[in-house]
């Protein structure tokens, strides 16, 4: 089974994976930050870009909002912007890392001034949140600490949940609360959402509504992430991916870049566990182009996304199961393999063309006359990065 | 406050520490078991050794099984051989490893006849709790997989639950079931319990008699395997320790020698969260010695549990919730350092010899001659590894 | 660029990856082996395995022994047999790992006598080699120590370095000393050659002929081994490979099974330093087929070699400079990932059946019989393993 | 033996760690930069603070500079400012990892004019070196790639000796030149220097005054340090340490804090290898005091080193290899172990305040003052971080 079937084109078609505003920013390590000619100075520009992106690939319906950075006068505004341009405003993003206050913690502080202060920002989220029509407010806890001892983990841990609580109670309707966790970074001894396993147990204490967002950079070195995921969806609490790669931390690299191979046994996993194109499980990216140009590279990263899922749809299921239930384990890897050694994308670049969008999104992009632009329209101001 | 107050001592004096009898078993690597003059040829050889260390520090009262290695036709008798050597029986641990029948699984094989075998292999596994007098069933799951595609890791998944819950449904007053996860090995693709999240959710699902046991070597590189014990206290889910440690996999070296700054920081966070000296907090240990004697390695290990937890005891909770308070890090980690750099050794000697105890158990064993009785007189017969 | 051309065919015609005698072996993990139907009982039969997949394949016209697990009476009459089947003998690996006397060193040990023990089973390992011809002696050091003090690791490089001088004096002609690093196991604490430095600086000591073995298995989580080909090829010290692939430790998987594009940025630094049919740079497989069939899991492994090299020589030289001199990041990768996403496999069924070979190897291989043949004929004896 | 000696004390008293400029400037991660009252606005500032770390504690003679970071210009002034402080100006750091041209590289850029600069960088540096009476040069070469295929990873390592050879050749007298590797940071796929291996095979091919730096947190997980140390003396190439601790990355932790039983074994190797109180093996600290006061974290670092050296100096060599010899694990480990767990502290306490010092150097700071003095004193400019 090498070829495409209507089918998988039809499930291809419905794919959407959202955009992160800060992948349009500038952003780096902590030794140096290189800016861009371009690079957006606001959240509208930001929004113009992720619209280019999908206009080329019609696979980013939507974009992820990070408050503060992200922070307008009129949300509505920016609503019809967004939607002007073809895309949707999506998940909102919390922000407990950059205020002086946070120094030592946020919703996790055992001072009640600051913890106070935290939650309120994220219910200010929730009323961003109401303002853009946005379902998902997004938490990265990035706290922890240093040195052993600097803390109270234990203490912490109740902190974090009694605030999760009281922001949980706030949400409405169709409203989600994710709850990502990260291995390490910035903190260095101790992150107090540091493994899937403590997001789900504090998450599965909130209620229906709070899931889990799994980032595919947040893990231990050796972790088999789609494992992860199958074990997510299985105790339904799956909400959302952040999707980028890695060889070493969270370098936030391209999706894809680094292990193909992996992300195909993620996406697979992801099929086989009801994951795709559910709407409770978000697909979305988080990466930093430090180095590469922002636009074009989010458009590698969704298409990489898109391929590596026609990929994963070859997979020949009755194959597989009579492999494993014969415990031919050669076999049952060789049905994988097929899959994902299929050349899909001269299939795709067909279908593209038949939808009305370019074979060749890339190069549509560059050719469109878009980078330079923004490169000569966007002088003066700031541009955007992590503080804005 | 670097001397251990009566308090300290009272606390220390209850301290037990259970011992695997097949840590008298030769063992090794996959390239070879070195073995050893003087090795048990049976398990009422390992209890005598095993009573040998409680002799010379009263720190271990008890001696885990592994069912097929240490299978006896009377336990009554075995039980009775121990208790004459002033110890107990155990944790009984099962094994689904070693059959040919388990090559692919065992409470998660596809095979409803091998699973059936496990699940049977583990009842009569209680059957022996109920003679020894056992409390716990410990299942270490060495199942996997090594090639991707191989299994059905979401099956797999689900029919552990059912083992395990045919499994939880036969133990009777106050047996309970822990489940230990493991990050790899023996499978080096996927593991079906490869960390805590997946044996929380695997226990919680059973009841209360259902805990996750936590082998200190069973992580992948960089884990704060501390945030974890107090996570798991937290959810009152932690049932034991394996306490060994490592410096790359689960090299199952003696507690303590490897990172003995975190065998502290673990043994802080026992204390923490109320699981010192707690019925329900096994302490444990799971090593191989594979290349320094037996019995003498045993003795270091639980000297270095009683040492650590000396230590940790001292700390100055009041100075440290101060220092945690001010957000003053350096101070706070002092406080940790300060205990962990106190030379508590002379004081454990004193208070052992006050105790009718060796002062220095390692050279009162090596007076003793019983090592050099048992490679006399343990001549013939098949000297006792993993595979009997 | 998505076809292969004419040349890229005859220089894959030439690529030959060495066997090793024990992959046909069973061999297992510290817990278990699990023994398989048909496994060799001696050399012979691991030689005629060996042949199989070259027959199949046209890609492994030699075969590694392992001695003292494929000593012989009369190695003439070993050659013979070989030469008959169509394969060669090639690299002689010594053994130091399973002698009691080896327990705490061999090459390194402190005691006079047990180091010279050790330096005269390679001067044994050359007169093999004189006997069957071969050119390259394998130096596998799995010596170190499980404990920090267990043993003084300077003085060890010291003896060391003198004993590899002693065995490399007894070089003649056109023989070579490789020596192997790894990262651990079976040592825990130290590895007396656990890094290419080590293995770089211990060879470059000696001479010319010493050079260094890479095996893709032993190296810590994260490391770029693609790097270290190219460094070792620029010091024109790369002897050979040992390829096989891993997740978490020494897994010695099938090669390309855990990370394909890994293999393929492995294989493109091989052709970018000249190293790609160099006679001076040996391909060679290291894998454990713990529960797949050995020898369709060598067939499948130099496929995937094969396979890869296709990929890698589809990379687009011209245009990776002009994109790498104009800083073009996406570019520059794009032209690599161009090269790893054909899929070269139509291609190269074709090319086999031009050449007289089976088009699918490995159906080839099942239909031929000669797998029920060896589990019918090989009965009584002993099973081959990593004993003999 | 748990008391040292008037010969160690001896050996103490000698002991100098130089102290980075940098250290005393802001720091933090990629997300948030946190600022501290006090922070010096300038180079002068920068080593008041150092030099009070020496004040208090005898152990920190020299500072490092960091240029363009320190860049002034009156480097005699500079001279003159720290020697009338009591310290030295010591190494000469580079920096090729902030300027817009070395986005894509430096000393290995294919674009020969930035690779000019580069080079004429270095030697601004060594002009620097000829007035501040600086010995060593340190190259932490920040360069690499992060996508496979961004770069050619060979052509650079030919570069990088030919512009290494451009510095080296500039050198003169005394002069040196230190190459740091590091595993993985700011680059995310490859790093040209990522190991010792690379950083020794570069220096060898310069010359005698061209050595490795060994900073403690830049190894790939489960590395084993003090191997590195024992190997780089034993080829006479160990050239500096950059000491810090880390529990993932690079952490930049205070030294010791991390694993201080590693920092132990690195000291046991650098004594055992004749680098203690070597002039040629400079000891220097490169941390970040990213949330904890800077002064004291530099005080407490320096303390760390030399308890830990006074413990390392305990050893009791002849026990040790008695027990090496006699391959007695335990007894081996056990004399380790009985140096690392005697309290020094109190001993080196006394001896501190016979030298007219504070017992204890972190109160005594405390006491001092200084810290509110530099917070009142030090307002307006801009404080010092990593631009300047």
């Amino acid at each position: 089974m090498s070829t495409l079937t209507s089918d998988h084109l039809a499930t291809l078609a419905q794919q959407g994976i959202e955009l992160p505003s800060w992948a349009f920013g500038n952003s780096g390590t902590r030794f140096r930050v290189f800016p861009t000619a371009g690079t957006p100075r606001d959240p509208f520009e930001k929004i113009a870009d992720a619209a280019e992106v999908n206009r080329h690939t019609a696979l980013a319906p939507s974009v992820a909002l990070h408050i503060p950075w992200d922070k307008v006068d009129d949300y509505a505004a920016l609503r019809r912007h967004a939607e002007g341009l073809g895309v949707a405003l999506g998940t909102i993003n919390s922000n407990t890392f950059q205020d002086e206050d946070y120094k030592f913690g946020a919703l996790t502080h055992h001072d009640e001034r600051i913890r106070r202060k935290a939650i309120d920002h994220h219910l200010e989220c929730i009323d961003i949140m109401d303002a853009t029509g946005s379902r998902d407010l997004k938490i990265w806890l990035a706290e922890g600490s240093n040195y052993p001892g600097q803390n109270d983990m234990r203490a912490r841990q109740d902190r974090l949940q009694d605030s999760l609580q009281q922001i949980y109670a706030r949400l409405s309707g169709e409203q989600r609360l994710v709850l990502e966790y990260k291995f390490f970074e910035p903190s260095f001894y101790h992150t107090d959402v540091p493994d899937w396993g403590t997001s789900y147990a504090q998450v599965a204490a909130l209620g229906d509504c709070a899931l889990v967002c799994l980032d595919t950079g947040h893990h231990a070195p050796g972790t088999n992430i789609e494992f992860i995921v199958m074990q997510l969806l299985r105790l339904r609490k799956l909400g959302s991916f952040d999707f980028n790669s890695r060889f070493y931390a969270d370098d936030d690299l391209i999706v894809g870049a680094a292990d193909p191979f992996q992300l195909f046994r993620i996406i697979l996993e992801v099929i086989r566990g009801g994951g795709l194109n559910n709407p409770d499980v978000a697909f979305m990216l988080d990466q930093c182009h430090n180095i590469e140009d922002k636009i074009p590279g989010q458009i590698r990263s969704v298409l990489n996304v898109q391929e590596m899922t026609a990929r994963a749809l070859l997979v020949d299921r009755d194959a597989l199961d009579a492999a494993q239930n014969a415990n031919d384990v050669l076999a049952a890897n060789a049905v994988l393999m097929d899959a994902f050694y299929t050349d899909v994308r001269p299939q795709l670049a067909q279908w593209r063309e038949s939808r009305g969008l370019p074979a060749d999104p890339m190069a549509a992009y560059a050719a469109s006359g878009y980078q330079q632009r923004i490169a000569a329209d966007r002088v003066g101001g700031t541009q955007a990065g992590w503080g804005a």
